[in-house]
């Protein structure tokens, strides 16, 4: 993999110049630091939503941030934290007087920095909540369900808590939707190829050709097993079962789904993969209430796919219909 | 590069199963042909809008049916044209007894078949007319410029004719319309590998670690010539002369402008790219009325994007505003 860059050590900074160039009515940054992001659309009184985490991701973290959906994001290096000091200047530029929440994925780093950054902002007396997304099936067994990586399921996450926010719910209101929809999304991910990280400029990890690893996280943690590369609608069948066990699922449940590409993977075969997933949830009898194709996760040229599912009850419904504009991602009312 | 899929011959099929599966209430297919797709939005007596070519680009083609663009295309198989037959079906369901136009890109194949099309849609009192988009500068001299290749930049003619056509302008006016865009959009493309056809299983081309190949086009056609791979900004330079030469641009001319992964490449170096050209326009003073970034024309998993440049009028920028909605993509009003 070639890449299209300067110095790689400009590569984050550099990214978010031309974001901010791209979309100057959408975003903007504080405190002179272009990777405390947030975003220019401003409602008083509502529950303010930040995240945070690595880059390399796009369009996950900073891609969330816009009306509907999240007020502010801190941007780290490729694979690395934002500092506590980012997470504040973000804090205390999207509080509106109702509070502000924390939605970020289960990852050391992130934790702690956000936890500091919560002490700063009660000491400046913003009052903060966190909710930690981690929905990897594959990552930790289910009595070990707090190890879990946050993966592209985030995103319902902040699509439910984005939209409660925007209809003026109180930090309580919006910090039990946010953990609801933590306790309803489950992902499983697989990966067909390493990813190149640009300051290091060798593959993260090894994925031999004809090989695959299904498990595997987002910064190449360890999967299940490296195995021999299977037809996609085996390595569906394989991704979705411990998915639907889980929660677990029974007939007449209602979800939302989302196939997302790890970066290299292109769009056809996502479609084949979500051809497999709809034909499963059919012979389940398992309603499906909409659907996301595309990259919502990614990890720079990593080839592969994750499928989360969200289920669904009246209320999820009603938040996950409600529009959305990000200069990554625009969702009309469903 | 690895692939999800079953047989690689259902490739193409299985895609558009799992895409009407997840679209269910947006695109359909008609004649029992799942390559004949068309849009659920009609509207009486609209002028109807067609596209096709071959599959492996998406969005490229049929991701930008929809309301607000196009209403129907015909799949081809990875880089193949469909058949005429195919698109007589097309045309036969979207005429709305406003006429039809044909949208697509300069490739004998396509031309051949869509003339065919055309003369049997006369044979059933349908008029067609036809636009064709070669805006690809280094694939021809501007003497020649009816023989420039079609590539991400067809997707300002599908949005300015879509916006005509929603807003209910006679087929001369939308026929108009797209030729004025077409006369006004420019694009140089670059690649930073080949890609994959799941048929072959093999590169279409070589492009050796190291090296790069601006003007390439997204079949792997050959651009200026192979060299060694120079910094982000070098490129964007390189790339961006041959497009303000072409036209040319003044000092106070406003444009829309375009950074097309073309698979592969990571969203945060299509930023990169943006950022330089920003700095161009603006040293040349030239205005920047809105930005596209992402994926609009793929070649499957290469790596590299293209450039496209729309020189806006009044006229041209009421309708680049106008919203869409298709299940690859939404724009809210501008």
């Amino acid at each position: 993999m070639q890449r299209l860059l300067n110095k790689p050590e400009n590569y984050v900074d550099e990214m978010l110049e031309g974001l901010y160039a791209a979309s100057p009515d959408k975003v903007t940054f504080v405190n002179d630091d272009k990777r405390c992001l947030v975003s220019k659309y401003k409602k008083k009184g509502k529950v303010g939503l930040a995240t945070g985490g690595g880059s390399g991701h796009l369009p996950l973290f900073l891609g969330y941030v816009g009306k509907g959906l999240l007020d502010g994001c801190c941007v780290g290096g490729v694979f690395q934290s934002p500092s506590p000091e980012q997470m504040l200047n973000v804090t205390k530029e999207i509080d509106q007087g109702a509070g502000v929440l924390y939605i970020y994925g289960n990852y050391g780093g992130d934790i702690m920095n956000f936890d500091m950054a919560k002490d700063m902002a009660d000491m400046e007396d913003i009052e903060v909540r966190q909710v930690i997304a981690g929905e990897d099936v594959l990552s930790a067994p289910k009595d070990k369900a707090d190890k879990r990586r946050g993966v592209a399921g985030i995103f319902y996450v902040y699509k439910i808590a984005g939209a409660a926010a925007e209809a003026m719910k109180s930090l309580d209101e919006v910090e039990r939707l946010a953990r609801k929809t933590c306790e309803n999304v489950r992902t499983v991910g697989m990966a067909l190829s390493p990813c190149i990280i640009p300051e290091k400029g060798k593959a993260n990890f090894e994925l031999p050709d004809g090989k695959m690893e299904i498990g595997m996280g987002i910064h190449g943690e360890p999967g299940i097993k490296l195995e021999d590369l299977k037809s996609a609608d085996e390595i569906v069948d394989t991704m979705l079962e411990p998915i639907l066990q889980d929660l677990p699922y029974k007939s007449g449940d209602e979800v939302s789904v989302l196939v997302n590409g790890l970066g290299a993977t292109p769009r056809e075969e996502l479609y084949i993969v979500y051809r497999r997933v709809s034909q499963i949830l059919k012979d389940k009898g398992i309603k499906v209430f909409n659907v996301y194709v595309g990259e919502y996760a990614t990890s720079m040229d990593m080839a592969g796919m994750s499928i989360s599912l969200l289920k669904l009850d009246e209320e999820l419904k009603t938040y996950l219909k409600m529009p959305f504009d990000t200069p990554f991602m625009t969702q009309n009312q469903l």
